[in-house]
């Protein structure tokens, strides 16, 4: 998440009641978690483990709750819950701001460009060129809409991160991440109708120029298309995920988090992706396998009954040899 | 479903036309379906199959079409068609109100929540404190929405049951049954957009404190989750089943309908669970089993090829001994 | 798709630029796709595998790019560019509209019938008697609403096609092409919440009389469905597919493009149908098969350890022969 202007370090160190280790001096241009971080970003970090790498990654600014060794251009912003932090900040610059009219005063729209009755349009949003936006669509705050795009009927643009940290105590509770992000729709998309595509909780949540998407598709936060992808109805793409370009998902297939679809792979209906899988080939199954590999065991599975009767002979049963 | 007040045992007869068979002095707080009813409530049977059990059950009127023994306490109400005679008593004290406006006048909403543009609030709904509904959300009649709660765009809550009752004379057709129930949603619930949770046929659909649902979930009557529940997208559960606590179902997950998953119990995604499953323990496939027993099945699988080699070697087909 | 009147052939050419080779003298009533034309009809073909076809089918003028042998009573239309020329009849004769009001002026609704809040009717929409339809139900131009119906909120009727031609320059990019057709939903039909039911590319999409649909359906474009189906939530159905009447489809089935699922099959939850399967049998898989094959394929899947022990037996390793 970018903030809107650079913000002075100590801005921040006193909206989060942090002590400066290091250079007071800085200014950061944004907040994101550690696989999205620029140089200029905060970024946070609560557990050991995770320390090296935080310290270490292209972040100017640590947040942390324990003084560690750490480059001499970077700071560390020490405070007790560095979650919590992170909250305090995505809260301050990007503040809840309840829509109060259909189509915000903030939001903009290009020329030749139709917005139709019962769509509702977020605070900051951009909507390009020549674009359709059908009834009852809803484009929530900061997310940017390209060229030439048709958004159908009651799909959702911009919809809160299902992003949630376990807590533990006597029982299990869960406590919402807050999605600092946007989506970004690139020129020329098409998007069917009811579909669901979340911002990015620190980063963005891309749908490539030229892809086309089909109807009741889920797109998770931070999840990048590539261009001219092709998705069938009922698709389901989780968080983080890396869908490159030209890629083919047909019917109810889902995808994970987190792991990348190669360019030009092709996954069947109703097939499942749980782990990155290389482009150029056609995949089938849940979970997936190569296509023509998931076919013959098909038809294997099928020759059972044939090994069952060879190794055990009906006669065996009574056999008196 | 409970009647907004007490109703005589008269009224209800007169309402449906049915002989009373017992004591005419009783009144009925509700009428419902045989695995909800509580004393003082209504409950109709038409099969001589199911009498025992509905006569026996915890319902103190019978609405049925045929004399049949029944303790002193109770009463009969005797009728040629008890389904119809249901049907009646629903429309009658939950009448089709078709909403004239937005936001109905008799819904309430508490202190710090707020309704966004084209949001649809229905008649007698009523709202917590410091809940967040977003645009183009709709909340059908009679709902009770709790404190804390998000509920995204495009969502609705109250649709009517998917639940019909089959005649077949010369060709299949389906009739409904009316839903009578409501949808509650306690507190601190989160739920995507595009969702659809479908109100209480009898009883209520009820979504536990501190349950998380992500986008595209369907939810169906007289279902209730637990509290501290995960739903990831496009999990799909049907009518009348249990969630207990602290469940997690992974995206994609149908679940059928009137059986249990225990608590805790994690469902991996693209599963589809067709019976009772205990908590505490990890599920996958379609049907499910548990989740380690499948992935060493998929893994048993890719050893036909070499059973069969073994069975039947090649050599065999051509050999000569 | 049918023109509004009888359009002369002159008129066709001039539009599209087409020489007109036979005679000029006929009308044309509409243009469709070779599966769907009838006598009287434009149809369009731009690849020499299938002139035969078209010039043989019921329509009686073919958009061509080629002169070919034709017979006397019809007339070929000579274009470059074949599928253009009937974008540009659609684009004409079903010219986009966006809509300026939640209800067009030019929609029709019947005594009886009551529209919700939010709900948006399109432009020439007819909607006939005793029909509700819930808030924020979207149903686009041209569509077709029976009497009896129940649609319930936020499902969308009459959205666009996904149906685009690939085109493969340097890199693939998509062409939409323009639905003309629309939805017809018969009577008696029942629609759940958050569905999407897409128009006609060339044909119309059909509910028949007496289905029910629960929520979160898909229906992709010229797709037609049989009296008194029954869809369970979560179903999708892709483009150009016959489910014939009193089929029944479980939670989150998905059926693939242009097949026939004959009269009173039923597919069982999560079931993924390829190709076409004939009426009067139950079915269970993805790919599917006869249920009852396929629930024996389960069981003798976890024979293949049993096999395994038999034939490489654990004392056959260090064995010593």
């Amino acid at each position: 998440m970018r903030f809107p202007t650079i913000v002075p370090l100590t801005e921040i160190a006193s909206l989060i009641g942090a002590q400066i280790i290091g250079s007071k001096q800085g200014a950061a241009s944004g907040i994101n978690e550690i696989h999205k971080v620029e140089e200029g970003d905060l970024v946070f970090v609560d557990h050991p483990k995770y320390y090296l790498k935080c310290i270490n990654s292209a972040a100017t600014y640590i947040i942390i709750n324990q003084v560690t060794d750490f480059p001499a251009h970077k700071s560390l912003l020490l405070v007790d819950e560095p979650f919590e932090a992170y909250q305090k900040i995505v809260a301050h610059y990007r503040p809840f701001m309840p829509l109060q009219k259909t189509i915000s005063d903030s939001a903009n729209t290009g020329e030749g460009t139709f917005v139709m009755p019962g769509a509702v349009i977020g605070n900051h949003v951009q909507i390009g060129k020549d674009t359709i936006i059908y009834p009852n669509v809803v484009i929530m705050d900061h997310c940017i809409i390209g060229n030439n795009v048709i958004i159908q009927s009651g799909t959702v643009i911009g919809s809160d991160a299902f992003y949630y940290n376990k807590k533990t105590t006597r029982e299990v509770h869960y406590k919402k991440m807050l999605s600092g992000g946007r989506v970004v729709v690139e020129d020329d998309v098409e998007i069917g109708a009811n579909c669901t595509i979340d911002r990015g909780v620190s980063g963005d949540t891309v749908i490539g120029a030229g892809t086309k998407i089909d109807n009741l598709v889920h797109i998770g936060h931070d999840t990048v298309i590539g261009k001219n992808c092709l998705l069938a109805a009922q698709v389901g793409i989780a968080g983080a995920t890396t869908i490159e370009d030209e890629v083919i998902l047909w019917g109810q297939v889902g995808v994970s988090k987190t792991l990348t679809i190669g360019k030009g792979a092709e996954v069947y209906a109703q097939s499942g992706v749980p782990a990155t899988i290389e482009g150029g080939r056609k995949y089938f199954g849940s979970p997936v396998e190569d296509a023509m590999t998931k076919k013959k065991e098909l038809v294997w599975m099928k020759r059972i009954p044939v090994l069952w009767e060879k190794v055990f002979p009906p006669s065996s049963k009574g056999g008196t040899g």
